[in-house]
């Protein structure tokens, strides 16, 4: 990328935004940066775009008025051929996309002959479950890593602008090239997609209805599998986009399992007496997996160390989670997240508040003090 | 087992328990039985035991005085010492244990020389990060499944009075033979906990500090690598005793992540055209993993497709969470579990309420009325 990275600090309103692709992230763009920049927005689907429309994401876009800045937010496979189409007829002075990978959009637009100091690649690490304008929010990216991929030729006032964008729907920039981009999301998103999908397809085969184990299933089990729901349509083309990313850590992954199977084998050997060196597969895993989760932010860079859980019982009368929460607020509690077990049609629960581990003490006292069963 | 199992229910208080082994789930028993039996506690140190007094956990047993039941609360690898000692001098009527693991222990006990026909191995699914009776609470087992694993020379009374004890701790008893037991909980208990630890290993091998990949994270590789973060001492012992159980499976998976890297690898053979028995590997794993995840219960049965979350942006004061819960309280409304994301030192944070799916547009209507931004 030519100048100078981040010494100018791009401040104020973008302008005039054309959100191309009115789908859930270009939708969701158009809902953030509303009172923030006059965004118009295209879609080659008329139906979807008026909903988009509808929704208050922006006026429709009359396909020939300037705009300050472009955002290409459809496929990564349709990337190119839109910036093409749209380029030759110079409606934006600088460009960005949306592609959820990175390398493979790079290498196609560098080919197509777009004008690439005018154009810096990105990609918001969020999403929903379901896809389109309807299921899209101004709340989509707060809070969520956005990734600022310039390439070598990306110009200043493109990257600015995309970086701009990024912090006015609310999301932490974060530079990274193409490459690095597709190699992270890679290890950070894909991986555990593929290993959620294989899990819960060895319930599937394993236990599933047949062997009835899934009534024993606890919170483990349920949070290790939550996003194999997610869109097989929508991960099977993620997957293929990144296949030379994610190949080797699925395999990766795979070898770990393979050895600590392999050490689980050898601790039944027939003799009686475990092998030590098999004892140590199974216990280096289980550290160094203590070791990985720990680098994992779970807030904003924050990690489990610096979060405590106060767990509280209740009832399973309606309002018990509002009475304990509305108890934390008004001792001045920051409750940063909330977990509730076992309240299903069950006589007692247990809502724990995540708090920062230097206001647990407080915390756990000042519920006690409102009458609270705070567990130990 | 002999006699007519669950043609008999036993109701009203067991009499008198005897719990051994002050720990974590002997103490949590203590304090669960609490104004429901007599509970007389034990455990070979005395600082456990009485830490378990203190907590409420019971009465210290005297050593000599007889009980109706003992619950046998001490490591797998000791209950069948135990039972051999205690049962020599005669001090219960019939007893239970509450081991992780079934089949070693059952066959230990068998061998050991123990009148079989008072005994029933049981095994509550629960626990915490934390062990002792410091972590001990009377709400752990709420909910919670608790597997009853009589062998065929169990006798009636035994079943029953292990059956009621799980009942008086709130617990939902589940009926399968030691090896059922052990291959479920290898399935939904021991598998997700060498995943989890073996993708944060990678995470820690491939993307850690070294490569910044983690800053992209979200709350999918959180999730899937929450349990990660278990205690490595306790999980060794439980992986070594069920490694028969455990290894297939860890295979089975890591054959699912060797089969669609196989398939990632064909998808970016050289030619550009894509082979399309590769693809379907890709699709055919995120379609099995949909599947899978429907037969996991995420709330007493229930199935991910009975709720709905209805998400709601907040501001990031304190109090936000809690004014949402009042109005849904105040609607009637019965919230299942709440999910907050990105509040954290942010202006704006989403506050999901998960509902069952049948109260779901009362819920957004009563939140919309009541002035809060239910997102779409």
């Amino acid at each position: 990328m030519s100048g100078h990275l981040g010494t100018g600090l791009e401040v104020g309103s973008p302008g005039r935004v054309l959100v191309v692709g009115s789908g859930l992230i270009g939708t969701s763009i158009g809902l953030a940066l509303q009172g923030q920049a006059d965004v118009v927005l295209a879609d080659l689907d008329d139906d979807v775009l008026s909903q988009a429309v509808r929704r208050g994401a922006g006026r429709p876009w009359d396909g020939s008025a300037k705009v300050d800045h472009a955002v290409v937010a459809v496929p990564p496979r349709a990337v190119a051929a839109t910036l093409m189409t749209l380029e030759r007829r110079d409606v934006a002075v600088t460009w960005s996309h949306v592609a959820s990978t990175q390398a493979v959009v790079q290498v196609e637009v560098e080919t197509s002959g777009v004008d690439v100091a005018r154009l810096c690649g990105s990609h918001p690490m969020a999403g929903r479950e379901r896809p389109g304008p309807s299921a899209a929010s101004a709340d989509l990216f707060a809070g969520r890593p956005w990734a600022l991929c310039p390439s070598a030729a990306t110009g200043e006032q493109a990257f600015r602008r995309t970086r701009r964008i990024a912090e006015l729907c609310g999301a932490d920039p974060v530079v990274l090239s193409a490459a690095e981009h597709d190699v992270a999301v890679a290890l950070v998103s894909h991986l555990p997609q593929v290993t959620a999908s294989a899990l819960a397809a060895v319930v599937l085969a394993e236990g599933g209805g047949r062997s009835g184990a899934v009534r024993l299933a606890g919170p483990g089990l349920q949070d290790t599998t939550r996003i194999a729901a997610s869109d097989p349509g929508l991960w099977g083309d993620v997957l293929r986009q990144n296949a030379a990313a994610v190949a080797p850590l699925v395999r990766g992954l795979a070898a770990e399992l393979l050895r600590v199977a392999d050490g689980l084998d050898r601790l039944r050997a027939p003799g009686g007496q475990p092998d030590p060196s098999a004892l140590s597969v199974v216990d280096d895993l289980l550290r160094r997996g203590n070791d990985g989760r720990k680098l994992i932010p779970v807030k904003h860079g924050e990690h489990d160390r610096d979060f405590a859980v106060v767990p509280v019982g209740v009832s399973d009368r309606p309002g018990q989670i509002a009475g304990v929460l509305v108890a934390a607020a008004e001792a001045g509690v920051n409750v940063e997240d909330v977990r509730v077990e076992h309240l299903a049609g069950r006589p007692r629960g247990v809502v724990g508040l995540l708090v920062q581990t230097a206001e647990q003490e407080h915390a756990r006292a000042a519920l006690r003090a409102a009458g609270w069963d705070v567990l130990a």
